[in-house]
């Protein structure tokens, strides 16, 4: 039973999409369940929306005389406790938070990219003002990944982090694999079921997902990684040949992010379209689900799965947050969990970084070719594991075919001279595609 | 860096096995890099370990003079301020516990069916003290479940936790599914590669999952479920033919524990091997890994996953919980997330639990036979999804067959009454081999 007597926070949201709506319905459904659950200790009321259009349409049935367009009145009324930034973007949203800090009030956001890019200064004036921001919302929706590698895994050393955790490649590529759909087919069916954003840029160039690897790392390692030294490639450029011939070998293709800490203390961090084994527990989520696998010295490998965005899935993550921040504000603590460092963190350089490699050449169809490209291979010292060169039935006697090799481990810097050579050959007549085969 | 002004706590182990070694290693190896995460203020030393036999050889090198024999040195001693309870059963276990509690002295411990059994009294001492227990370590080794559903999912109504929670039973299942073991053969190997200790009754019998299950239910509905209202059936009865009739019919053989809530408000609560689609995803969690899916109304479904006991794995979540601890300590907190209620939850009798079944008779191999059958259930009004009488290979002309029936959902209770009739028929020879066919 609630007790009547406690203490009710106020709580401001900036924004009222998809994310607000959900959490203003699951305080509205489970708002008693919460102040149950805490012994009557945290009761939490929203108490102003600011959005930017009053007449737009609301998804959520909140009253109109909470809604206001003035972001400055979350920090000024002082019936606001603790301040929601959904906005999105990294301008107004930077200073709203920024204000909010200063003003001693609790953050919570899901924004990735305003902390992947402005954290820094951020996560200073949270600690100057001992007024936390709480981002659990801004990786993977309702997986409470953030909280376990804050707390569950504090006291491991994190060897390394796997993701995938932008639903919406990760839709395109299951239809392109599934359906045999070529990306701009599947990218349009995503956008009509709303898996898609009308602006879909940021999904399918990598950039969101590698935001949220950003922020994982960086929490990892105890300080925030410089975004423009990652490595980022999207799924804009991924093939429906591609595609079938990763089935044909026994892979999928993943938009795959990927952390990870050698022995040097180098941080290897990239986000792009790889070759993960069909039989790999990444290589079955599918559809709009995120998952991350972490692996602690001690714990091991874990898994986390779940659903990686939506209204309710990444609300849950924003109400979870609010208790924390009403806990925090009850017993006086301040972060938990890792803080970013001083120093960054020293990054692997991307041509440092070895796989094994799928590698694709359109080559002239004539005797010999596959003899000129393994020579080049071989004298740059670069084995070959396999190789897989099916006919084009629809042309068994094309000019042109696909040759693809399959390559051992190799930085990829030398990866990348070695191909320039192939591709100086006169057989081979397109720039080759490369994907990586991550061994997980 | 760690900052050399904060305050060091002092930790006290009660038991130096597998768990009590892997926190001394972890703490030996990752002490530093807490505190550092922490920013100084958390510094963990263990000062006292208390063990049966002092001259027992040691899984890890910790020095001589802090091993003891009495458990009452870690209450007396005001050099410790956390106990740590890794000596199992319920009996020394409670004492210590309470004792510790009685003390202000917060808890960690990993002991399941202490919690299970005991919790009531063990919560309601920790609630009179103000004084913490944290468990994460007693359900999944290194998978901080117990975090999800206290403060990941605070802002949902649980509907479902499905889980794999119980490695040995696991392990011993897959090698019958791959190698065609039998339950002896496949308990033996287990034991072999220390996957099963030396009585294995607990984890066979399903008893180690129920009380797992027991501890997340009780989390999710505010309340301990009295343990023994549970439905528990253990793996010692599962055969090689059924799981070769599973694999046929496209399904695996779990030890599954599930707790769901219905509408009225009513708790199923079980754990029994099942039947699962070899596609979902819990059918590829293998050997002795672990997996829940939690299920909330907001955040929809997600699935946790790793190593499910071990060492260092269980060791993790325990210095975890001495790090919350520390920070509980520090900031005045006490408990985090839900506690268990006065009222005791409705549970759902399992007779009237719902699934579709897998039933097996044995029957002479006779004209009639499957019409027999049939009538009985038809009559009963109980439906037939499919059937399966693959001939025996070796005995193409044996009296009697195994003749699979899959049947519609039907109560527990309704379709034992059912059974009941059909084992009463001439042609069938033994008592039906009942599973439940788990819509996940």
């Amino acid at each position: 039973m609630a007790s009547v007597s406690c203490k009710t926070l106020g709580i401001g949201l900036a924004g009222f999409g998809t994310v607000g709506s959900g959490v203003w319905n699951i305080l509205a459904r489970n708002g008693e369940l919460i102040t149950d659950r805490t012994h009557g200790s945290v009761n939490l009321e929203i108490r102003k929306v600011i959005v930017r259009d009053l007449n737009k349409f609301r998804e959520a049935d909140a009253p109109d005389e909470i809604f206001d367009t003035d972001l400055a009145l979350l920090i000024e009324d002082p019936s606001i406790d603790i301040v929601v930034e959904l906005i999105g973007g990294t301008q107004a949203a930077f200073h709203l938070v920024a204000a909010a800090l200063k003003a001693g009030k609790p953050v919570v956001t899901g924004n990735k990219a305003l902390l992947a890019e402005r954290g820094k200064e951020l996560f200073a004036l949270s600690a100057e003002h001992k007024t936390p921001i709480h981002f659990e919302a801004a990786v993977a929706g309702a997986i409470p990944v953030i909280k376990a590698v804050q707390e569950s895994f504090i006291g491991n050393r994190i060897e390394s982090l796997t993701g995938i955790i932008n639903g919406t490649s990760n839709y395109i590529l299951q239809r392109m694999t599934e359906a045999g759909l070529g990306y701009p087919e599947a990218l349009g069916e995503a956008k009509e079921l709303g898996y898609a954003e009308a602006d879909e840029t940021l999904d399918v160039n990598g950039w969101d997902a590698a935001h949220k690897a950003i922020l994982l790392a960086s929490l990892s390692y105890g300080t925030l990684i410089n975004y423009e030294d990652v490595y980022v490639r999207g799924i804009e450029m991924v093939t429906p040949l591609d595609i079938r011939f990763a089935k044909e070998l026994g892979y999928v293709v993943k938009l795959l992010s990927l952390v990870r800490q050698h022995e040097d203390g180098s941080i290897e961090i990239r986000t792009q379209p790889s070759f993960i084994s069909a039989k790999h527990i990444l290589a079955s989520v599918n559809g709009v689900f995120n998952a991350i696998a972490v692996k602690g010295d001690a714990a091991g490998e874990s898994l986390f799965y779940g659903r990686g965005a939506g209204q309710e899935p990444t609300g849950s993550s924003v109400v979870a947050d609010l208790v924390e921040a009403a806990r925090l504000m009850e017993h006086g603590g301040t972060h938990r969990g890792f803080l970013p460092a001083e120093e960054s963190p020293k990054l692997m350089p991307i041509e440092d970084t070895a796989t094994p490699y799928y590698v694709r050449f359109k080559v002239t169809d004539r005797p010999g070719v596959i003899a000129e490209i393994a020579t080049v291979l071989a004298e740059a010292g670069v084995g070959i594991s396999g190789t897989h060169s099916p006919s084009n039935p629809e042309d068994p006697d094309a000019d042109f075919v696909d040759m693809v090799f399959l390559l051992h481990k190799t930085p990829f810097g030398h990866l990348k001279e070695t191909l320039a050579q192939v591709e100086a050959l006169d057989s081979v007549t397109e720039r080759p595609v490369v994907f990586r085969l991550e061994k997980l």
